[in-house]
């Protein structure tokens, strides 16, 4: 039989559990929706790497960027920006076949040129958890130049990435390393022909905002590395700080992988023409 | 009375020019629907300035440089990246009270830190006939630390500018400028309060994308530098060649200024909460 300070004690003991439900049920701080994967995400680091190359795409770089810059006042992160060489790169390519072999042969050092500063180069790039890969007219020019350090790159490190992400074009460099062989993936819809003749036994799904297939996530063009990488800190991380950064960056994503005009508005092969070329978004949490 | 000679010639300059109408009216070349003004605007360079300071919003700068950059593969333009000093400008701000005067005193110095290289300074920026000032948590850091050499130098060239335009609270640096005075604008809906606190006689727009008077063209937060930008590439030089680089870069933008469900979500006052916070958006020219 208890003594009366062991009953005392587990009465006490009851009474604080039952207070401590009733005050999480009334607090303005709702339980976490976050699955127990999610919520060790939450709490561990990520090393990410961004490839970057001579002809990198500004929003396939800076999009996906915008998202995670935010994120990291959440959560714990670091960002290699990996090149052939450090210092500035910038979105002007090389001179070189515009958009493939049978392309103008053109010098375009008027685009305009802004740069980002690789901080690392492939040889030292630190060890990864996610890699993310961008497209642009520089993954044109790196292939007439039979430039594979990109690839190389992907290939040598995807065995130790928890998550591999390419951006528009940016499937043809992850095509190109044999990371996508057996995969199910997309890319820019204008240059559809082009970066699906790259690889051997991928599944190049025609209509596709983004695909996700294992650990490798591949977005359509350009604007639709933001609505991926949404999606992917959703996956990654749940929708507490997430949705608030949304709406604080006034971003109202697409969030139908599914929902993808613009293969066919570029006529591509297999293309879903019976969706609507409409999708109707607002701010999360909202709507 | 005409020779011969002179009547052959007339008569074969009068079936050449039957024969160029009916050419161009079959040719594929559908006739441009372009203005007289934006006509002229195809044909000149546009000398472009960007301001950036450490805390830039990465999105603030390369949403609206992604359109600029594909807008300069058809028309002249150049781009000065402009800051206190030359070199790499990170998206990291300096140690401050995050927010403003009242937030907490942090040293954020984890975040992300992409950065962009400034190519010229205050003091020897070139003559600029467009100028884009992006907001960030940086403009709150100058604020901060008495630092005015931004609204300053919008200040000493809005005389020489054909626009100026702001993203987000980049709108805070064209308040304190003056150069919005007697103007409407607006600027980020969750920095509200801190942004229109700064200018004297500005008329606040609290439900707007963005907004447009005179030549000073100001945009809602972050990604509303996007939508703007398409509005702003469209009034200067119509959509026969913007309209299939916003859909080779798969973004279908909101082309309503009045679309503003992010000044409900963040209680703006004197917001519309009657909109809908839905926009339906499709690949433009096809919806």
């Amino acid at each position: 039989m208890q003594s009366f300070a062991t009953t005392l004690v587990l009465y006490i003991s009851v009474i604080a559990a039952l207070l401590q439900n009733v005050i999480a049920a009334v607090s303005s701080q709702a339980p976490s929706n976050a699955t127990a994967e999610q919520l060790e995400n939450q709490k561990r680091s990520f090393s990410i790497g961004y490839v970057v190359f001579p002809g990198w795409e500004p929003l396939d770089v800076f999009g996906p960027l915008e998202i995670l810059f935010e994120m990291s006042f959440y959560y714990k992160m670091t960002l290699a920006v990996i090149a052939k060489e450090v210092g500035p790169v910038a979105t002007v390519p090389p001179p070189h076949n515009i958009g493939g072999p049978s392309g103008p042969h053109m010098d375009v050092g008027f685009l305009l040129g802004p740069t980002i500063t690789a901080t690392h180069t492939f040889e030292n790039a630190p060890a990864l958890d996610i890699l993310i890969v961008p497209g642009g007219e520089g993954v044109v020019a790196l292939e007439e130049a039979n430039d594979t350090s990109a690839e190389d790159f992907v290939a040598s490190r995807v065995g130790e990435l928890d998550y591999l992400l390419s951006v528009c074009t940016g499937a043809a460099i992850l095509a190109k390393s044999g990371v996508l062989n057996g995969k199910r993936a997309t890319t820019n819809k204008g240059a559809w022909a082009q970066v699906t003749s790259f690889g051997t036994n991928i599944s190049w799904v025609p209509s596709a905002r983004w695909v996700v297939d294992g650990n490798v996530w591949t977005s359509s063009g350009v604007a639709a590395g933001l609505d991926m990488t949404y999606a992917f800190m959703k996956y990654l991380y749940g929708t507490e700080d997430l949705d608030p950064v949304m709406n604080s960056i006034e971003y109202a994503p697409h969030t139908n992988p599914h929902w993808d005009p613009f293969s066919v508005v570029h006529n591509v092969p297999g293309a879903d023409k019976n969706m609507s070329l409409i999708d109707c978004v607002g701010p999360v949490g909202y709507s």
